[in-house]
């Protein structure tokens, strides 16, 4: 099996994507790491480092899409992109079963709509990170940001994909939420409003009501539903709140003797309480609904980031997500909708 | 100058608005309180306190608007409730000036647009609560969930109102920011994309550009402008990401005797961290769009909120709001929208 890695995406590429690529394939067995980047330079970083050799191989490419491109221009202008190239040795070659990027998150979601194509049924593939939680539990939330305007028939099917990719995590009978502005059943926008009717008739999913944006991590819900627009202030929210108070925690420990004593005694524990509400450690978001995994690392990931993105992409290669998506999409009768 | 306060409004009524009324008459001179309900329970109530008698009236009102009630019914069906009962009396009586109420959103927002009306011009009213920031700037996010569904000229129409307010605050030259999944001027949904050019064009308003949920709370802008329903999901994801952080180090501190130890040498930090993120203390949202200032404070909101939401209401009932914003919107074109 090869998990194929976009060597020059995300902001410490290539260093760190190197780096986390052969803590990966240290750590676990059975899969060749391929980075996909200008082979000169990743030739002169990777010789640095000592690894099995037959476990990471270069696919050459030596252009770069960039945060600041138009994504649908630069992947039909850049051929020879990291990202192009990625997504073409995934459609053609049945060993190359997954891949990871922090590049551009536009470039990557269009990338693989047009080159990798979606699964059958699937009108909407979509963006599904899964939350950090301070109980350890999952939470998933889809979209988080690939389809900003969505029909009631693209929530639906979110909420069937992200239940058979939370069940494929281990989850039994996720509970699914739709994200809202109050927890009545009348409440939240026309979306909403049209959208819930059908959720809650949907035999395929374990559909538990509307759900407060405040409970998203704390809450009841395995999944939470939303458009991508919604999802993703959602997302970016809890983001720049957990940050905005664990900034302000680090201040009031270095900004003063007594504070810096206190640090101390609290070291160990608050060390785990960032740990455990860090972003990176979970990996990245899986693109759902697309032929093979692909699986959008933050732009800011350093190596234990990469490293757990590509040990992801190692565990999602093999739950035959696209079959169980389709028969799913069937059975609620959704695989026809646009 | 009179202020109407709702004395059956939220979770810990009427205890907390009692004694933070009776608080708020002591810090303040220059108006008279009026708590609106029951007044044979207010008697007993209040009888209990030492305060300047001349400072506290009480308006008789029999029924309580519950959070479960449908609030357009509810409105219809009790004239006798506190809201219905404190609306009529700002309606009809040049001396009350304000009112504030932790009681059920959606019936103060009814109530407030159905019999105090709108102010001339003004489409939607809409909620803007002021957010706590760690660098004690306000920033102001309009609108927060008064109106789930929302057309271009209503988030117009609530950049304006938003810099009328903020100036009224103190903010020289507010900065105007569109809350979208992205901060490039093509990010957004269909309605970011409607609106966004109108913005940028509007005289009246310093618009910045499109920001990212995550830097609402510690970003440039001082009003982020956004429907009623992504404004909701920012509002309460924050609060979810900043009360999670909280209780887990809570958590942490008393978990363990070092964590106690560590605790006691941070207390006043801490406490400097949690004062400065605390909903309550900013008082309530503001509806703006109404004829008279009506302040709705949250509803766990305890003494201190009350107190808080109450000078609050003082302050902003010599703001003279309903002409300035009169004034803003024709100026910019917008007095006629519907």
């Amino acid at each position: 099996m090869k998990i194929l890695i976009d060597a020059f995406g995300g902001d410490n590429s290539p260093q760190e994507v190197i780096a986390g690529t052969v803590a990966a394939v240290k750590e676990r067995k059975g899969f060749t790491a391929v980075l996909v980047g200008d082979k000169d330079v990743l030739d002169v970083h990777i010789s640095r480092y000592g690894y099995p050799q037959d476990r990471i191989e270069i696919l050459d490419a030596k252009q770069v899409i960039t945060c600041e491109e138009e994504p649908t221009v630069a992947v039909r202008k850049k051929p020879d992109s990291t990202i192009c190239k990625a997504f073409k040795e995934l459609k053609e070659n049945d060993d190359a079963m997954a891949f990871v990027s922090a590049g551009s998150t536009g470039a990557v979601l269009v990338g693989a709509t047009l080159k990798l194509g979606r699964i059958k049924g699937v009108a909407r593939p979509a963006l599904c990170p899964i939350l950090p939680t301070l109980s350890g539990k999952n939470v998933l939330l889809m979209d988080s940001g690939a389809n900003a305007d969505c029909k009631p028939v693209n929530l639906c099917q979110f909420a069937v994909m992200a239940t058979v990719y939370a069940k494929a995590l281990g989850i039994e009978n996720p509970k699914v939420a739709l994200l809202s502005n109050g927890t009545e059943d009348e409440k939240g926008n026309a979306l909403c409003h049209e959208v819930f009717p059908f959720l809650k008739e949907c035999k395929e999913i374990n559909f538990i009501g509307n759900m407060e944006a405040r409970d998203i991590i704390s809450g009841d819900a395995d999944i939470v539903i939303a458009d991508g627009f919604s999802g993703n202030i959602a997302l970016k929210s809890l983001e720049g709140g957990v940050k905005t108070v664990l900034a302000a925690l680090k201040d009031a420990i270095y900004g003063s003797c007594f504070g810096k004593i206190g640090g101390l005694f609290l070291k160990k524990r608050l060390k785990g309480l960032k740990d455990k509400l860090d972003y990176n450690k979970k990996g990245g978001a899986l693109f759902i609904g697309v032929n093979k995994p692909v699986i959008k690392a933050h732009g800011s990931s350093k190596r234990l980031a990469f490293k757990n993105a590509i040990l992801q992409a190692v565990d999602y290669a093999e739950f035959d997500l696209a079959d169980k998506i389709t028969e799913s999409l069937v059975n609620s009768g959704l695989a026809d909708a646009k």
